[in-house]
């Protein structure tokens, strides 16, 4: 697991988009972004059929119903190496507050902005660029042999 | 964090019933199966009484009722050694159709079938044999001295 | 990863007010303690205006409402070192009986209890003093320049 240091050369290379004072003890935290924010309307027959979304605006806050998973792009762009990947964890003032997020990985070798999903317990705001999410990196034993060529390659929010 | 290969090199020893395509950069893809799949009742008072359970057969699809906590009995079946342990994380797709599943870990020792958690926000179908969840394998810094033993030993899936 | 063995020499230095049985085989199990729990009642606006909460007192047993979101204060202490973290996952028992938590990470340097955040699916019942989420405690790659001192420092719950 990468102390701050480490996180700290791989601005500019693996992390892009960045905030400085992001780069906490031992991971990075990770804040929302984009133009428009999603809401998950679930009629998903899964693989097969995903869910449909609902866009909306995302100017300067995000406005969340209770009980309904949002989708958010990251600020930051990543450029995976082939021998580091991420967990998503969640902040701690975000699972304080009532926020759910299950536990997800960013492969070796993934390149782009994230999508992130949320899902509030409550009615609450969420403003434009603050931080949610909280990255842990995870050095790989060696290189992967096999690094990410996903449908979400590039950055695919949906 | 196992890589692609190390990953490979735990085929029919460490993971069983496996599919050789779901071994992903840094981790494995977990499908769920089983002839009945379990809806979580909710009646507990823990840790003296567990919640009673509804199952259902599963044939093609599990179908989800939202806001409701399903669990599955994975394909795979592990034989873990005392120097390595899972952390399941939840499949991106999962997440961004509106799935929530808390981070829980396979540990050292551990030996048989998985029984899987999944919470959907919304109504769902899931069809048999697809993956859920993303496995990251993590060795130990040294072999457990205590490996496991604990009620779930040998794939008790309830 | 921490083995068993190594989690034990954390004792009375890292980890304080433990239960030398919770020592899992590469984790321990984290207990929930305290005078009072806190249900999350949810009006934020984050990162701005963050949730109210209600106090209920703690004697026996604490009973929660589904899907609304509970805060726990930790039995155990922490006093972190500048090269370990902890990753905070569920443990098994409490997913496979509707309940729901995020992943959330105690950073190297950080001092004092900790609050947990539960979100029950189903109306339940907790015991004063069970294990309800499982650690596991990751070496940092070397120790962080940089060490946490952030709002909960010194195990501020709220």
């Amino acid at each position: 697991m990468l102390p701050h240091q480490h996180i700290k050369q791989l601005l500019d290379k693996v992390l892009r988009n960045y905030s400085i004072d992001n780069i906490r003890e031992n991971g990075y935290d990770l804040r929302i972004c984009g133009e428009k924010y999603y809401e998950v309307l679930g009629d998903a027959e899964l693989p097969n059929k995903r869910s449909s979304l609902r866009e909306f605006r995302f100017d300067d806050f995000a406005e969340l119903k209770p009980l309904k998973t949002y989708l958010f792009e990251s600020c930051e762009e990543f450029d995976m190496p082939s021998d580091l990947a991420v967990l998503i964890t969640l902040k701690s003032t975000m699972a304080r507050n009532g926020f759910l997020a299950p536990p997800t990985v960013i492969d070796a070798g993934y390149k782009g902005k994230i999508a992130i999903a949320l899902t509030p317990v409550y009615s609450t705001k969420l403003k434009k660029g603050m931080s949610t999410h909280h990255l842990i990196f995870l050095r790989l034993d060696e290189p992967s042999s096999k690094t990410y060529s996903g449908k979400y390659q590039g950055g695919v929010i949906l």
